[in-house]
């Protein structure tokens, strides 16, 4: 048995799980979050759910390893630190350079530095937690699994927008998609739930959370996904839009006074969505409590559904059918509610779920009503436990 | 038996048609073209087949009207004038104002211009070519019949964009969709050639051709359309991106060093689409010639296709399945390739087509194989002759 830490950084937290493998125990998860704050926030589950919490100040990166570190020796989840033999750590961006999870070297990490700019938030300070790493515990390998390798078996018909060719040759101007990770952890399970080949299905997996995307899953690989270049597109989020018509970015910035696209996108991603149409709450359960009298937070509810059903509709037609719905993501495992709303509008497929069975939270099910000839599931995703698993295919090639 | 003139007009183009009514009976097609340049172009069908043409320089609007009444009275498509019973106005943006056709008065041009800032570079122009008719034909009844208006019964879940709710109230920012004209002409009289009222269908039209567009009539009503705020969105077009990241247009801004964001959308609406992917032509018939040698143009090709499947299949998840699909539109009515690349993508539907009958062109044929349970039509379209028929309906009000 042999330690593997998972590693999700971004700008002020930095999420981890400890994994036993090839077992796939789950050790411990962890979140040290508000890092350079005077209060950090350190959160972690261990154990048989003891909790360990913790408010001293973390003001750097690499103080944050450090105290990870720490953590783990003094809550007993390692005697040794050597026993971690692994660390994988969690990109967005690929680009078309990465088509799946691999060993970090030197190379690697200057080529997750210059994909910075599909990912200006992300890649540069991953790529810093991953040198940190390195030199923290050099013993270990260090892989990156990037979030969209799953998406590079897109064939170019959907990936490419419908702009000047030379716009991708010279740009990378085409659709990457994000939420990799979990859609490839998901399509393989649901395939082992319903016992059969991966490579013989046709899926649709509905990764819906706070961000949410849609993908066509064939024969176990990405076809077609709704989010894009970036993960503004795609289906309504929480505050992200989703798919407008790019003249709005113009026109609204004329009507607005706004002289920086930046500003405008900006807005896009962080004020849009189901907070921009409720003007109340990013929240689809916060909406749920009030769309009996508030009109515009039931609006934004039938919006976040019309969408996926929308999506989910074309890649039926893009598959020419479907095998599998799959529900994942925060609001897919547990929005019973939303579940019930997408899924009233697919009956034509003949992907009809019981609503006793729909009754569930973050637990693997097949919803399918009997008589239905689409099976419809909630999968819990798990993009740690996929990272820990990358990192052993690696360590053991 | 009265005569109706339909008028469409553009910044240098005066393009009309005049109409026997309620006969329908098509009596010429004119087109006066290149406007205040040194040699302007007109053109003139009538009787059996006869042409006119004339190369005189034609400056301004109102010389175009007065250059029109001459040519209607020399070429004897009228005896006086006031044969003229009415005239019939396309007119691009009627926003949430013009649900319908409407007889034009002073208020109905002030909101007819009014409503610029959706359509810049045509309401301003139609509003001023009705205020000529009016002072030339002061006894005819003039209509203006709207793009949008058939959009109108949209719901706000397909209409309204995942923005903060408030750019809707104070800017307008919603979906409008285009070809409204087309699509309710084409759903009617496919409903007719069906034997069925339109009230029990649910029909997905295709509008394509340098400007496409994909609209869920359900009911004789417009449900949801591929174009957006502008007629930028939605598929595949000629010239237009249809549906991109928004991201993009910032992304591109700064790769491009373009710093005035409607120089962007001018690229997305006259540089991308079958043009911008192929390098080489917006007309598929060019890219359909060499498509077997230059991968580009097949590649564009594909993806026209392909983003007509998707909204066809969103939309049919959307009505919960479909009775009918129609193609119209130049691409639609004679594009026998592009038919079939699209229908070899949607059997699963039940819609296949017979590809003996598709061998057709701009002809009203039910082009579904025999075994078909979703019918497929063309039914070419003829706005000019909704738009005849909508000056007779309020001309016997």
């Amino acid at each position: 048995m042999v330690k593997v830490l998972a590693v999700n950084a971004g700008s002020s937290t930095l999420k981890w799980k400890l994994f036993d493998m090839p077992a796939e125990v789950e050790l411990a998860d962890g979140l040290i979050d508000r890092l350079g704050q005077p209060k950090s926030k350190v959160k972690i589950t261990y154990g048989d759910g003891q909790q360990f919490v913790d408010d001293h100040p973390i003001d750097s990166h690499s103080e944050a390893v450090t105290a990870l570190m720490t953590y783990l020796k003094d809550l007993g989840l390692v005697e040794h630190l050597h026993e971690i033999v692994g660390i994988g750590h969690r990109v967005v961006a690929g680009g078309e350079t990465f088509k799946e999870s691999v060993v970090v070297d030197d190379h690697v990490l200057l080529e997750i530095n210059n994909l910075r700019d599909y990912a200006p938030l992300h890649n540069p300070i991953e790529a810093r937690y991953i040198g940190i790493f390195r030199q923290a515990m050099p013993w270990a390998l260090e892989v990156a699994v990037f979030d969209t390798a799953f998406h590079q078996s897109m064939p170019a018909v959907n990936y490419l927008y419908s702009l000047p060719y030379h716009y991708y040759e010279k740009y990378g101007a085409r659709k990457y998609g994000a939420h990799g990770t979990s859609v490839r952890f998901v399509s393989q399970r649901t395939a082992d739930l319903m016992g059969k080949p991966v490579e013989d299905l046709r899926m649709i997996v509905m990764h819906l959370g706070s961000g949410s995307s849609v993908t066509a899953v064939q024969g176990g690989k990405s076809l077609d996904t709704s989010m894009g270049f970036t993960p503004l597109a795609g289906v309504t989020m929480g505050t992200r839009t989703g798919d407008v018509d790019a003249s709005l970015v113009a026109y609204l910035m004329d009507k607005l006074g706004i002289t920086d696209v930046h500003e405008m996108i900006h807005i896009l991603n962080n004020q849009s969505g189901l907070l921009g149409i409720s003007e109340l709450s990013a929240d689809q359960r916060d909406l749920e409590d009030v769309e009996a009298t508030d009109p515009k937070a039931a609006l934004a509810l039938d919006i976040y559904a019309n969408r996926v059903v929308k999506y989910v509709g074309s890649y039926v037609a893009l598959m020419n059918g479907v095998d599998a719905l799959v529900f994942a993501g925060g609001v897919g495992e547990n929005g019973i509610d939303m579940r019930a709303r997408i899924m009233d509008q697919l009956t034509y497929l003949g992907a009809t779920i019981d609503l006793e069975k729909n009754q569930v939270r973050g637990k693997e099910t097949d919803l399918s009503r009997a008589d239905a000839t689409v099976q419809t599931w909630l999968v819990p995703t798990n993009e740690e436990l996929m990272i820990a698993r990358d990192v052993m295919d690696l360590a053991n090639n």
